[in-house]
């Protein structure tokens, strides 16, 4: 179940061999710049671009790839309360825009200051000493291939009701990310699959969200919609409705597979979603794609 | 900063395609087998076992990579009270041997039931009806190569005080996976690097763990410990010091490059390190890697 929701980004930042200037070090630093109202961001109309280019170094692709898109508004909604519930932990983490009160062990009131050996205010535990630590999410899914096409899902769901998506949701405790993909794939097209191979890691750094995609294949070919899902269909390439994508996520691992796919098999890939600023989650073509490796 | 620590292990499952029959779709339902105490886990004497065994297939290599060997005991030990706390936290997800009992957010106290239209049971708040999640973490690394030698740090903080490991930390919400590589290599080695592309994925399902190591390159020849650190040093392949090692997850990851190196350029890797039951986390060598794509 896909609960995660992308929401407004970061600065784009540039492309290459990937590395952090000094003051970048901490890593929170500049979220002062972040909104505090994500979920009632607007929509500037902002005009199409698009830039490719390519660096090959070390054995690996470097690329930069920047667009930008207008897209129609649409809101936010988590959808049932747990749903909710999730989505607006990853949206606070992210931005800190809330904070941590309680201990979820002691139920003591939280204090937030820099541990001792630390560089970044946690939430301290005022009666036991805990510490709650937050991480970033993984977000695991298969790109699935069958007879030259791949399985998409339209969701039944908020966010992005009836659009398109791979099947995909949060990796849970005590799976692998494989695992968890294949457990997705079940839950949201009824389908039975094999992982074959990684295909992309993408981080989003802003929502706290990590997206890991397998390759897979359809163990028998059954598939039918889970409780998720309106309708699940198989694409041929051409096909894909690039235009009714349910994420950012989504949209990167598709293209990145379709280009893939021009030009022989699919390879690894690794890079950092950041959204313009200023968009809401559901501009899905608004977002740079940086440090793209590619092996 | 690395607080992670690796405990005990499932039973290793078979390798190839990678696919779950229907009765391991709830990823939880065999944690029956975990034990109880996994701090004091007492070290059984196991003897070295090593197979491997190549498959090819969908351009992918499927490696099964199975060792067992038997190593000294030492307790378990987070260190500082925050490191302690991180620790528990992911013991205690993993095994579900503690619940969560509190709302983080209003205080109020959490039922553990399965909400509507899930599978698992949750941490619900009774007062306001939130639900507390439960996510893997991410830990990320660099693997350092300057002059065909690999940088290694030896730790100055429990677990595992005075072992080597590659510079590698949890990565925090607000920065990306390579971001957060090299801002544990800054922290831990003073060494500023720049990540030139994804090297292996290691899922450690049980303590509710994924390392991203990426290879990476020394921007200038200059190092020294952190604060974290009693000694940074450059290792030639040959004397990579492997009955040193703090973890698993690093023992994994050299090995896979040391094998890589010898046949050509290091690939990208995913798989699943499962460690061997009844064992304990300073016993690095008692695990399977299961699952091993490489491409």
């Amino acid at each position: 179940m896909l609960r995660a929701i992308q929401i407004l980004g970061s600065s784009p930042s540039s492309s290459g061999c990937f590395s952090l200037p000094h003051k970048l070090k901490k890593p929170h630093s500049n979220f002062s710049l972040i909104s505090r109202k994500p979920i009632e961001a607007t929509v500037p109309n902002l005009s199409r671009a698009h830039s490719l280019a390519f660096q090959f170094r070390q054995g690996c692709f470097f690329r930069a790839f920047q667009m930008s898109y207008h897209h129609s508004e649409s809101t936010l909604d988590g959808g049932s309360p747990s749903s909710s519930s999730s989505t607006s932990i990853a949206i606070q983490s992210a931005g800190s825009t809330r904070k941590i009160n309680f201990c979820q062990w002691c139920g003591g009131p939280t204090k937030h200051e820099i541990p001792d050996g630390e560089e970044k205010a946690r939430a301290i535990c005022t009666h036991c000493g805990k510490i709650t630590y937050e991480n970033p999410k993984m977000v695991v899914g298969c790109l699935i291939e069958h007879e030259n096409k791949i399985l998409l899902c339209k969701r039944k769901i908020q966010p992005s009701y009836g659009l398109w998506t791979l099947p995909a949701g949060y990796m849970e405790i005590g799976e692998s990310a494989a695992e968890g993909a294949i457990r997705e794939t079940w839950e949201e097209a009824n389908a039975e699959v094999e992982v074959q191979s990684p295909f992309a890691q993408l981080d989003i750094p802003l929502i706290g969200q990590t997206y890991i995609i397998f390759l897979a294949k359809l163990k028998r070919p059954h598939f039918s919609p889970g409780p998720e899902s309106l309708e699940c269909r198989l694409f041929a390439l051409e096909d894909i409705p690039f235009d009714s994508l349910a994420f950012s996520s989504m949209l990167v691992t598709l293209k990145l597979y379709f280009e893939d796919k021009k030009v022989g098999r699919p390879k690894f890939h690794y890079g950092i979603i950041n959204k313009r600023p200023g968009t809401s989650p559901s501009e899905i073509h608004a977002y740079t794609l940086d440090h793209h490796l590619k092996c």
